[in-house]
Parts: structure tokens; C-alpha cells; sequence
């Protein structure tokens, strides 16, 4: 092992994945963008096959033989939230490609994601289509909070936001709910959808549930809610409210140290939700205002690819150190403080 | 047509469905239980298969010829709520078996139970893996509440039950909400499931999913209540509010002499949640109180076969009116009367 072997790593959400390799050095040579790799959708083979593809174009993106093995190879997807679950996932990985990578490690992506922005610990919050938390200490405990996809959570991401728009109007509809005007709301649902009546959103439940289509509805919510609706703008409010109730969940297992470093708790913010800041802000200071436990947070986003920590994780697994400079990985978008009562 | 002809009904929920044969006479020859004739789930053509099967079966069980033709067959399946949607279905159902019956009506599952029970309208409230909500006036007008399956409704239903027992489960030990005491929901949740950690619950909410498998919790759920258990109580508290609302948003459509006869609004309800009457009770008279809408009101369970309604519907598409008696075909079990105020 040195500086001029490889190294990947693979971050996977429900709806794309990322494949980075780095040189030895610390060079990025490749990243390739992929589809889902989350095993609770497509099993664990074809996610195999998926990495082992994404890999390989990464090597032919590099210029470099298409096999040339790594010496160590990161994951870091969603549904591997268990130990178990991630070493059953290595072990169809090296049976079906034994020569793919000579040290493989793998975890969530949230663990991935985290790993990108600190080496000492930090929450990591994720809205994309889905949501997930995490918690890690300096002392490698680990504590989450949510994550259990669209059946038992994901509160906060863009497939939750969506799912509640149409709740919303299916309710209104069915005199549950009474809401001033749902019109905007009802054309963009049948846009989005291609439907002439609510009817037709069944097949987009059931029949063909496609939840990463089913979710980009939200970024249409997103505009209108920029344009002054106000049924939107409580949508995004509550998505705000729910991801900062990740925080406060989270915030009573924070060790000390981490409260009290340079602008307080790092929360590493992941996915297309949080491109809509502005409209998630008011419901999470809300929340995060509620919690007895966090006197100060900054809110960052990555500045480099989402899977250079599964790579530096890929690399560990490895016995290698890989070069890296943590200050310009993430970038602070938010600061907030704690008035004193 | 006439006495010594034969009318079918089929009545199919998403787990399981009732077929029956009644002579000409009104006399009941047959009654058949078969699994889901949900489309949703299984397609039109299984549907329509699963149908066929049954009535032949049902014809068998007479000691009649299986081949013997219905005059006329009322289908009342959940997922026919559009007539758009049942007419495909009694078309793929022709093409499949052109002698199957000369005469076929389809509608949602709602309708073919309100049939069983009046002739002059009323509510059907359905609360059994999943619930529906659906008012019938005299002058055929129609409006629904609920009814949209798990990913969008389902509240009041086994499903949406069981489903917020887990979340709230999940919720609790993700530190999102903050229960006294979950150790019995968790033995509950684990034995069903036959797990060992909540991750295994995964397994059971997307690769394996259930919905019916999953709504059978709710019974063990009940006896859970019934013996005191809080969180227990409050969940079919929640559910007896969720089925009060079905009947609240309905109630300013009702046709007012349907509210002033005797013992008010008539509500049909079926499913195996209404077993749990006591425990729904007081949520349900908490939700129903709150309208304005609403002065009387009875419940009413089916004392007949669920098919009997379909086969009514079935007969009248052959222009053939069966013999009936519908204060033999339910039986009161609640009654409620708004205090003055």
C-alpha cells in the first residue's frame, strides 16, 4: 500500500449513489454517479453488481485499467444501518467479485457521510428522498435517530413532504381537513403525477410506486412555497420542525466536548431538502429552541463529494491513512445560539 | 329470470373475501370465504380468477352443476372506489369467463355492504385491515371519506393500528416521543414478528411486506388493552377518534330525513376492529360530538353474510328484485343522542 494504490468508496441513498476513487496521495482520479444501491429495494446482489459497475466506469473515468484492484473500498449506504445486515452485504459483494477490492468496510451512509466532515464526532442529518440521523461521538458510541424509510418514517425528506401534500389534499377533499384554497396545490399534484383525478394516484401508490419519482414533487412544492402558498410554506415549516426534532432527540447524547468546541454542535446537513433552508428555518428553530440540550449548533454542507468519507473509511479498513484536510470539506451555512433565559 | 335462478355476490377487503349464492327464492345456497380480490394488490385478471374460482366453488357447495350461469353478479370490492376503474374490471372478468354470469355490476366493497343493510341510504364505515368511510342518500347522491389504502389513510384501520404501535415504538426508542412504558408493545411487536431487534422489523415493512400479516398485531394489540395496558388503550382511543372523524366529515351531507328517523343516522360497521367496540368507544363519541352536524346516531352490525349486499346489487343489474328483509339483516349495538346543550 501507498501513494500510488487506490482507494473507493460508495455513498448510496434510496434514489442515486455516488462512486469516488482517490490515489494513495489523496488525488481524487474518479467520481461517478449511479443508481439506487439501497438492498431493501433492489437485494443485495444487484446493489453487488452496482458498486462493482460504478467502480469499474470509475476506473475507465480515471483512465485507468478497468481492473485494477482496490486496496480498500468504503460503502456507506442507506439500509445498513444494522452490522449484520452490512456483513451479509460484504459477503454477496466479495462472492460475486472476489477480486474487486482486498479490504472492504461497510455502514450507513449517514456513518459515510459523517465521516467526510470529522474524524472527532458529530451529528450528520440527512433529507433527501428519505431521512436518517446519526449521532457519533468521539468515543465511537453511536446514537440514531430515525431513518426507517417511507413505511415507518423518513419524516423531514422530500418523499415524506410530498406524501404529506397529497394527504393533504386527499383530506381536504374527503372534508377531514378544511383548507383555504388547495387549488395550487391540487394543479401541481396532477402535473406532477399526470393525472386528471385523485383517483389516479393510486396507481402511484400501489401498482407503481416509485418513490424517488413520487418524491422529486417536492422540489414543484419548494417553488411554490418560494412564491408565497401558504399551505406549502406550512409543509416545508413542519419538514423543518421534524428535522430539527432529530437534533433535539439526538442532543441529550452528545459528550460535553462537542457542545463546547468553535460554534457549538456540527450538525453535517445532506440531501436536496436542505436546498430549500430558508423555508425548513423557522419550524427548526422551533424545535431545536425547545431542547434544554443544545446552547449552540452550526448547520454545514459538504463542499466535496459525498463519498469521500466511505473512501477514507475504505481506506482505514485498508490500514492506510489517506490524506485529507477536514476545514475544506464542509462549508457552515447556519449558526444559532441559544438566547439566555 | 325468477325463482329457481341463481344471483351471486362477491364482498372482497384487501385480506380476505365472501362469496355467496342466493336462489331466486331468496333463499341463501351457498357461502364461499376466499382470500384478497383486491386489483390493487393483485392485479385485475388474479382478481377476476380469484372471483370465478369462488363462485364455482360456492356452486360446488350447493351440490349445483359448477358450471351453472348466474342470472346477475354484484362484485363490491375495495378498489373499485371509480366507475372507470370496476367497469376495466367487470371487462377483464368477461373476457376471462364469458359464461360466468349474464349480468355483472361492480362497485367499491362500501357500497355492496350499505346494500346489505338499506335501500334508503345510510354510512358504511369499514375498519378492518383498512378502513372506509362512505354516505349513500336516498336519491343515489354519494360521498366518501378515507378509504385511500396504507400509504395515504387506512386511520382506524388493523393496518394503521398496528402501524402506529411500531412507529411509536420506534419513536421511543429514537428519544422523537417519551412513553412511560413500552416493554409490553415491545414484546407484542417482537413475538409477532418473530424478531429479535427492530432492525428484523425492516424486513417485515419493505422485502417481505404483509399488509395483512402486519394488521393482525392489532388483535394481540386489543387484548393488550383490554387487560390496561396505556399505550394500548390510547392507540384504539386514537382509532375510535380517527373512525368518529369518517362519520363527522360525512355527516353535512346527509340528506336530513336520514338524520330524523328512527335512532338517527344509520352506520353500518364492519370489520374486525368494531370487535373492539368498548375500546373505540370513547375516542369515537369524543370525535362525533364535535360536529354540529350530527344530533342522533346508531351503529349497526351486519347480522347476514357481507356478500348479501352484492348479491342485491347483482339481481338488480338482471332487473330482478330478490326477496329481502333488512331489519333481519343488522343489529344495533350503539346508539348515541347529542346532549342539549
Amino acid at each position: 500500500m501507498g501513494v500510488d494504490d487506490f482507494y473507493g468508496g460508495v455513498e448510496g441513498g434510496g434514489t442515486h449513489s455516488t462512486t469516488m476513487i482517490f490515489r494513495g496521495n489523496g488525488e481524487l482520479v474518479a467520481t461517478i454517479e449511479g443508481p439506487s444501491t439501497n438492498h431493501y429495494q433492489i437485494g443485495k446482489e444487484e446493489t453487488s453488481r452496482r458498486v462493482e459497475a460504478m467502480v469499474r466506469e470509475a476506473f475507465k473515468q480515471a483512465g485507468l485499467e478497468e481492473h485494477t484492484n482496490l486496496q480498500g473500498l468504503g460503502l456507506g449506504l442507506s439500509g445498513l444501518e444494522d452490522e449484520e445486515t452490512a456483513n451479509q452485504l460484504i459477503s454477496v459483494l466479495q462472492k460475486l467479485f472476489p477480486h474487486l477490492a482486498l479490504k472492504i468496510i461497510a455502514c450507513s451512509d449517514t456513518r459515510g457521510t459523517l465521516a467526510t466532515a470529522t474524524q472527532t464526532g458529530g451529528i450528520v442529518l440527512i433529507a433527501g428522498t428519505g431521512s436518517n440521523g446519526l449521532l457519533l461521538n468521539k468515543d465511537g458510541s453511536e446514537y440514531r435517530c430515525g431513518g426507517w424509510g417511507h413505511m415507518m418514517g423518513d419524516e423531514g425528506g422530500a418523499w415524506w413532504i410530498a406524501n404529506r401534500a397529497c394527504k393533504l389534499y386527499f383530506d381536504s377533499l374527503d372534508n377531514i381537513v378544511h383548507n383555504k384554497d388547495i387549488s395550487l396545490i391540487e394543479k401541481l399534484i396532477f402535473e406532477h403525477f399526470s393525472i386528471k383525478d385523485r383517483f389516479g394516484m393510486l396507481y402511484h401508490l400501489y401498482e407503481n410506486f416509485n418513490k424517488s419519482f413520487f418524491a422529486s414533487l417536492t422540489s414543484k412544492l419548494a417553488a411554490a412555497a418560494n412564491q408565497g402558498d401558504e399551505i406549502c410554506i406550512k409543509l416545508f415549516h413542519d419538514a423543518g420542525a421534524a428535522l430539527g426534532n432529530h437534533v433535539k432527540a439526538l442532543a441529550p447524547n452528545v459528550h460535553r466536548p462537542m457542545m463546547e468546541g468553535e460554534g457549538g454542535l456540527k450538525v453535517v446537513c445532506v440531501g436536496s431538502v436542505w436546498k430549500s433552508w430558508s423555508l425548513l428555518k423557522p419550524g427548526f428553530i422551533q424545535a431545536v429552541a425547545q431542547s434544554q440540550s443544545i446552547p449552540e449548533l452550526s448547520l454545514v454542507e459538504l463542499a466535496v463529494g459525498m463519498a469521500t468519507g466511505a473512501t477514507y473509511l475504505g481506506a482505514q479498513a485498508a490500514d492506510y491513512n489517506l490524506p485529507r484536510d477536514y476545514s475544506k470539506n464542509v462549508k457552515q451555512f447556519f449558526h444559532y445560539k441559544k438566547e439566555s433565559s
